[in-house]
């Protein structure tokens, strides 16, 4: 089962309604395109690869749904598609990525009818999302080379097969090392205020049969300084082009002290989430989510009635904290500037050749 | 309205029940030592003034439970009692540090009857709950002179009134620095997994009318890292003698982090937190408390069913972390071995001639 797909017989989106579980498992239908930004805002999906697919996947469903009798109102209509997607969240680029790629397959010549862009639009969606399975069980067994066997790995968030279309990133990389037959252990960061570690990455871990014990986000520092921990593994949402890293609130905390007890940091990042347009993490935009979450877990209220709170729900982790990242097209190291790079280029004459 | 004090009608023990707050303000009362131990490790009270002054008033009443009609008999009855209480926590060294003292006095010699050393032993309590409130006053004033007009705190845990007896250690600090007239704002840690920041440091600010954010603890570095905080301010639950500190689970990242950002990191300790007989923080024992605290926020589950959970409350902060200690005899700094140890010789001479 993958986290987004499209249904072939009802033309709509389909995503696992990622707010409710481990205790619930549903899987939500979209036939409009607005409730799609609506599920990606809301977090029925997460994770930057699985966001850049639905994304990919709404812009389908806004060719279905256009009225457009012509190839130019259907791209008008596209046009406000992505204007209103694109918004649903400001900080994974892989959003954005996958609008883009939709309009400019839009706008090809060679498409001339409503119905060749509209079917040329969801085979795009369709093979971005395969293409994200492929890519990451690819740069999976990349990452498992890190991984001895007696590991323990400190993970924060999700990134596994929740966060992508399936398999995962950095999840994806203690998949394949299990896989390969490594006795590893993992170490789950519980990941406050949204709890994707808690609530997803355990499921997951659970679901495979992999040892690991949930920790809280405080606790990590504790067991990197006390040498019980030999990797961190993360994900990002965005990846400037000097190697500094966007990912999940509290990454950044990790990566110091991982560096300041000598642990290697190794984010998990498809090229897709790469953005070489900023030359650093600064130019990333933070989202400041609802105060609500800080005040709650799961909708039980953990504070005073009248408090306020603040909400940033991604770090910047200067490169400098990075050991090295882990691509579908291998693992780069410093100086970042120019091996990020050339993965980039290489991952995209890849998918020209496919 | 005291945390923890003596029913001089009843003859037994209150304590504000702090699993409650801030939902529900209930007062508990105790007739029975071995039930004030498990009020500890049950955390009704929680934080190391708070406690020292909870056991030395437990050893009152194991005095006053006592059936013995000899001295020798009570004092025996004294030592199954300290053992009781002493086992309840093991970090906070102001557990042990109030029992003893209690156990010196009751074997002195100028008290000959049983009377005589059941009303000593209450009047000392009483005397090291009165000291703590006067204590945290002054330090609270000696640790304001850090907080400039303006400033933003960042605050870990609760170290306020309701982690002492009264007034509070790092939050005391905050109070007095409001009581001057600075204008100041704190951002507040939840501090998961118990939650003493959203809980119960929201509570005592909001009383007040500090103003604050409550932030998610993976936020911190966030904030540190962009120039948004101007000190960071934490309490101890026991500070060897070489500085390292041990403090709620989180300090030691906030550390790294705040000296990687240049930004001042102060414990504020009173010297009875202070243990001189631990070279240094790798010999302070760290409580692994249980999984359910991170499996639940506040009995609400967070995890799939089965899963399970690594939960050390403490952590140690190496000495090299820290700018300076904040005692009731001043700041202390580097090289903290020889300036703790003339603060703490200085409260003893001190608490000698009182």
């Amino acid at each position: 089962m993958r986290t987004v797909f499209w249904d072939y017989e009802s033309n709509t989106v389909k995503l696992i309604d990622q707010r409710k579980l481990p205790f619930e498992f549903e899987i939500a239908e979209f036939e409009d395109y607005s409730d799609v930004a609506m599920a990606i805002r809301e977090m029925y999906v997460r994770g930057a690869p699985a966001i850049g697919a639905t994304a990919a996947f709404g812009m389908a469903l806004a060719a279905y749904q256009s009225s457009a009798k012509e190839k130019q109102g259907l791209l008008a209509d596209l046009e406000i598609a992505a204007g209103i997607l694109n918004s649903a969240r400001p900080t994974a680029v892989n959003l954005s990525w996958a609008i883009k790629l939709q309009q400019e397959l839009a706008q090809d010549q060679s498409l001339r009818t409503i119905d060749e862009v509209c079917s040329a639009i969801l085979q795009s969606a369709q093979h971005i999302a395969d293409d994200d399975v492929k890519l990451n069980r690819r740069m999976g067994f990349n990452g498992a080379e890190l991984i001895a066997d007696g590991d323990t790995i400190l993970h924060h968030c999700n990134t596994g097969a929740l966060a992508t279309v399936d398999w995962g990133t950095a999840l994806g990389v203690v998949f394949a090392a299990h896989e390969q037959g490594k006795q590893i252990h993992v170490l789950v960061d519980e990941t406050r205020p949204r709890l994707q570690g808690a609530r997803l990455t355990a499921w997951e871990l659970q679901n495979r049969g992999i040892p690991f014990d949930l920790i809280a986000d405080n606790a990590a520092g504790h067991f990197l300084r006390t040498g019980q921990v030999n990797i961190v593994l993360v994900g990002s949402d965005r990846t400037a082009a000097n190697g500094d890293v966007a990912n999940k609130i509290g990454t950044y905390k990790l990566a110091v002290v991982a560096r300041e007890n000598g642990v290697p940091f190794y984010p998990v990042v498809p090229t897709s989430t790469i953005d070489l347009s900023l030359a650093n993490g600064d130019l990333i935009p933070i989202e400041e989510r609802p105060q609500s979450e800080v005040l709650n877990a799961i909708d039980r209220p953990l504070a005073p009635a009248g408090v306020s709170a603040r909400n940033p729900a991604f770090d910047i982790t200067p490169h400098r904290y990075v050991t090295g990242i882990v691509t579908e097209e291998g693992i780069v190291y410093p100086p970042f500037a120019i091996t990020i790079q050339n993965a980039v280029h290489k991952a995209q004459s890849q998918r020209k050749e496919d």
